[in-house]
């Protein structure tokens, strides 16, 4: 167990009818200027843009619209949403949807108020923004667990990179699960295997040893898996989409890392495919974590060992340690099938291989879990995910 | 799982050497008058105090001792703490102990800036205090979680009543896993029974389904069990004691009450012994959890008999579910005889039973995690434990 600061800002409202209950106390400790910002209006469609509306005038605040929020946004998305931020003098801004509408405000609420280019300033300068407008977000489709830390994955398109960038932490979210009814379900259950992702990444992550933060995190693994199930079974299951919406949370709260290293080697490799094909983030890891496993189990034998057994129920009688850990791997690449999720980049519409090498190149290589990765390994793994 | 609203204000510095590291910068956002709160003066002998005195030098304070903060704190020691905070004007509590140095602390930070007294105030008028002197936490006997979250167990001598009360939370708090090292072992391991007495006081509430919340309980009731048989093992066991600090955190940190409503009966039985007699409030819990849940487990097989499986892991072989329920609560007490706790009053040095009656009369009695008791079951639960 390493040495750890610990902060967990963001205060939380779960369950139904959360919006409406706590939103008007929390609007009542901002300016009157509030930014609403969204995706591409499905919240008009599904009556929460209506909800928010009626609770933003009711708290006597003056809208201003921030739409068009792209599923991979951008870092164009964020500059347009930063100046109107500045144009208007926006007090608050109030993100409405998933992943990707909290992770752009998260970086609009730092570039509005800062002079300098925030990606200049993290990625040239190596500094962090230490100011934001004050940013809440009413979560609409779970699984990224943005809504409960300062990250953010934004796309620049200019540089083809897609890359973890830091920004604000939002004062308050709001959790519904019934607002997780309206998501397609092909999203919702990529959402979650998101969740599951972000938790093995953590994991995985040193010390390889185990310890307390690894056996809550077998214990959101095991409960996302069994949720993800009951939901395939039965959709409209509302206290299975709360599990959910609460795993996600737990994967991204912080609580997980607590004394340990993560390693983001699956996302790394993900982005940058997202960055070349704009592919779904749930389902370019569900490809991608099989074959990285199968890549470096032998460098974390006994974790992958212990995972195979506490998470995937492996029975390790007759069995020597390798076949262990590479029964767990395949465990969970069933459970990708069972999920309806691909395990192949062709199974979700990539089918130009030559985009391989241009991402393996501009892959961000991580210190590694159990093993650092060459660039020709990373190569060999995306043609492996092909 | 219920709704909730969850906030963690407290930042954690967990680690050795932790106040060296980080206790300057907390230092230098607060003013020049500090008041450093301690118990009976271990800290003297075992070099905190003048670490801390360094630090505060260092940071240019001025230093206001508030000391002999008992193990059972008393409301007459929060009265005289609250009284030295206004005489004396302070910017800023820093509090350096256990649970009850902590406790303490929470009640004069917020008793020291009303002119109500908190007593009356909360049991009286059910208001809660909103304002408070600026806090931050040393901790350096971990257990209660005391340094976790805004209660606080005291002890009114002229009431004879010891019961929760509502103070001030922490800004921060310091967990340094060495600075245990010099506490009485017997404390330590009494302490950590504290944290598991939390997390099965949580994990028994409502509702009884079972779903993440107790999944995460379970792993920390796992963690705190064989880490406290690590260290019977080796005392020395840093290791040990950094995964048993940490448990104490997650035991009342909140995370393991989401979505739940916590039921603490024991602890509600205990504070009244206390209130009595004085007794050391883990070994308290000891003697009754095994006893109360004998009475109760029928009332909630399921949850008991799921205990047994997943805490105790007890096979369910050839056994009803009452066996299961049983064999699990067994196992706990065994737990308890191998930790050198005791499972009798008698064997705590109470050795006057015409406490029990009065005792029983003014205990707190529950919602109940599975069955409310009646003031005559309390009864009978004491004179078993006896």
């Amino acid at each position: 167990m390493n040495d750890f600061t610990y902060a967990y800002p963001t205060k939380i409202y779960f369950g139904k009818g959360a919006a409406a209950k706590h939103l008007p106390a929390e609007l009542a400790k901002v300016g009157k200027k509030v930014m609403l910002a969204y995706g591409g209006g499905s919240i008009k469609s599904n009556g929460i843009y209506d909800e928010m509306m009626t609770i933003l005038k009711d708290a006597g605040k003056t809208v201003i619209e921030f739409s068009g929020i792209m599923p991979n946004p951008t870092y164009a998305k964020v500059q347009e949403g930063a100046e109107l931020a500045r144009k208007e003098n926006v007090d608050f801004i109030l993100a409405v949807g998933g992943g990707s509408v909290s992770d752009c405000c998260k970086i609009v609420a730092s570039q509005a108020v800062t002079e300098e280019d925030i990606w200049e300033l993290e990625f040239t300068k190596h500094e962090f923004p230490t100011d934001a407008v004050k940013l809440g977000v009413v979560v609409t489709a779970s699984g990224t667990g943005s809504e409960q830390n300062a990250g953010a994955v934004i796309t620049n398109e200019d540089k083809k990179i897609k890359t973890g960038v830091f920004g604000a932490h939002a004062d308050f979210a709001i959790l519904d699960p019934q607002y997780t009814m309206s998501v397609p379900f092909k999203q919702v259950i990529s959402g979650a295997f998101d969740t599951l992702s972000h938790a093995m990444e953590t994991y995985f992550g040193k010390p390889q040893e185990s310890f307390l933060s690894d056996e809550i995190n077998e214990a959101v693994m095991r409960n996302t898996i069994a949720n993800i199930r009951k939901l395939i079974e039965n959709p409209d299951d509302l206290e299975a989409r709360s599990e959910l919406m609460w795993d996600s949370a737990m994967a991204e709260n912080g609580i997980l890392k607590i004394g340990k290293i993560t390693d983001f080697q699956a996302h790394q490799i993900e982005h940058q495919l997202g960055a070349y094909t704009n592919c779904n983030h749930g389902r370019g890891l569900a490809v991608i974590h099989p074959v990285l496993y199968r890549h470096i189990y032998k460098e974390g034998l006994e974790k992958f060992k212990r995972f195979a057994v506490a998470v995937w129920n492996v029975s390790t009688a007759g069995k020597s340690d390798d076949e262990i850990a590479l029964a767990g791997i395949s465990a969970l690449e069933d459970f990708i099938k069972e999920a309806g999720l691909p395990t192949r980049f062709r199974d979700m519409g990539i089918t130009y291989e030559d985009v391989l090498k241009p991402v393996a190149d501009s892959t961000n290589i991580t210190a590694g879990c159990c093993k650092q990765l060459t660039r020709e390994e990373i190569f060999e793994i995306l043609q492996e995910c092909f």
